[in-house]
């Protein structure tokens, strides 16, 4: 098994590629192979731009997940809603011809100081609806509180949310399991 | 009184920047100011980079947006939600000083071959709620099956709806009107 | 197997009894057990009234979900939403210890004569992450137009529409017999 | 100025009912009128029932609600959404002539122990549309972790969170008297 994760936001200490780190390690003891994709380098999605083909960029990048059987999305809130840096990758996703999200078992991951990026999440859902993946429904992972579960580097430091993601990674397993049956 | 757009589509043709050429034909013969506002040369919004200061094509776009009075932001649907790049957009506006959403009314007008990127407004509305903007609630401009409405180069040439384009301009500056008295 | 459906509105000749006519026929061809639950006599959701116990009438609703495989949630949109009548058999189905939609699979289906329920059926898909159901991605059955698709008894007459409700069907028991594995 | 409230929680000492009577004694200080408006004797919504007449109960409720300039809905959440009971309330009130919601000013206020019922305002704000009601955006009303900030008997308790009511019925009369004008 293969879990490509992507993190909706950018900057280099931020607390969802912290969470990305943290989903690694765990997948590492249970021997499950996993790579973090890139999104960043992606231009914003034109369809002008897009009719000359997909960007090189873009297209590994889908490779990566098209490769991959399940994916997680550590996905900041933003304005009450996905970043738009990720809505911008999965845009581009849905024109590359491989259709990495397709049928695939998906876990959404967020954290925040408020409410754990509870609002946003939803959105997610709906967008995945049309990329025909199926999100995990339980756990849901939003973070909450999460000042001081992170540290400046943005890794995770707190244990009972290092052992909850755990938990989360095995419902995910378990659903793409499912679904690929 | 003086009005704003922006199309979340970056295509030359696209038929939001279509809508966007009937508003300002409207908008002409009533005798308000409108200007449409370019995001497609903004960058992915990245913190670390936001962190360095507001770059120059966001902070001049903001401070075009915050110039006006009320706002029409044309956005299409994307994979069932509002697109990236107006989404990336809004995300650098949240950070600019002026805040240029900031109590203002806005309408959303969407065109699609479909059911009119109804499955989006939602979405827009509720980002809408934290940029502190009133979104106007009747007419929704919901452009169905758009084929046929719109020209190669993306004008509207559908009579009906250039006309019903008039009526939710006037709802708008109604409601810009109540909201800044 | 055996599916359970529930129409979300009460009126005699609704359409979205129709639509569950429409697919009982559909599973006696393949040999699938069809129950339609009713929740017309649900009291209005009180907590009080929950104290005392949950009424018989949702009790025997719910055995009778709890006994199916898989559901149908022949949804109408009632002023952008789920109908009030759907959503309070739903508050009362979360109170019951058989827990009926607990890892079920669901196909949600909406028929009007506007947009086909669309602008409702997220609200739903979002009320049933909570329920833990998985509600099937593709097809979704927004029929859109439908006045002339039901005679005046709410009988789906429209023969793309019967067609398509099938398809719809395989998918919901695709999606059970993955999540029964 | 005259405003109206509804609970959405039918329970005699719901933390909801208590944010009304919270919301009461902060009217009165100001001279405002408060009514709050009885829901729990409606019928479920059934068109064949509306077909013969509004019902009593509604029309009397839809009448207190008409005779408002703003409305209060203190609004639980239930299985991640809008209760029953209150989208019941509104299916009727949507049928009744005198339009109850149209053009007014809305505060949603919800409480719970978790996040404060955020997962369903955004619900309730489509719903609004259609009504053609205006939600105030700012300040949101979500008393998270609510254990502890009502007594037993629902009473708000918290001063802080009293205080944060005075402040949002500020932004609701404001909003009122701007759409009024």
């Amino acid at each position: 098994m293969k879990i490509a994760g992507i993190s909706g936001s950018l900057r280099k200490q931020s607390t969802h590629r912290g969470i990305l780190r943290a989903v690694a390690g765990h997948l590492k003891t249970k021997g499950v192979e996993f790579v973090e994709v890139e999104i960043g380098d992606f231009p914003l999605y034109d369809q002008d731009l897009n009719t000359k083909g997909i960007p090189s960029v873009v297209q590994s990048a889908s490779d990566q997940l098209a490769s991959a059987d399940a994916i997680v999305l550590a996905s900041p809130e933003y304005n009450y809603s996905v970043s738009g840096v990720l809505k911008n990758a999965i845009d581009w996703f849905s024109r590359v011809e491989n259709q990495a999200f397709n049928g695939k078992a998906v876990s959404i991951m967020g954290a925040s100081p408020g409410m754990g990026t509870a609002r946003s999440q939803y959105h997610l859902r709906q967008i995945l609806v049309f990329m025909n993946a199926y999100v995990v429904n339980k756990p849901e992972v939003m973070i909450a509180q999460s000042t001081g579960k992170f540290n400046e580097l943005g890794d995770l430091t707190d244990q009972n949310t290092i052992d909850f993601l755990d938990k989360a990674l095995i419902s995910l397993i378990n659903l793409s399991n499912q679904l690929n049956q």
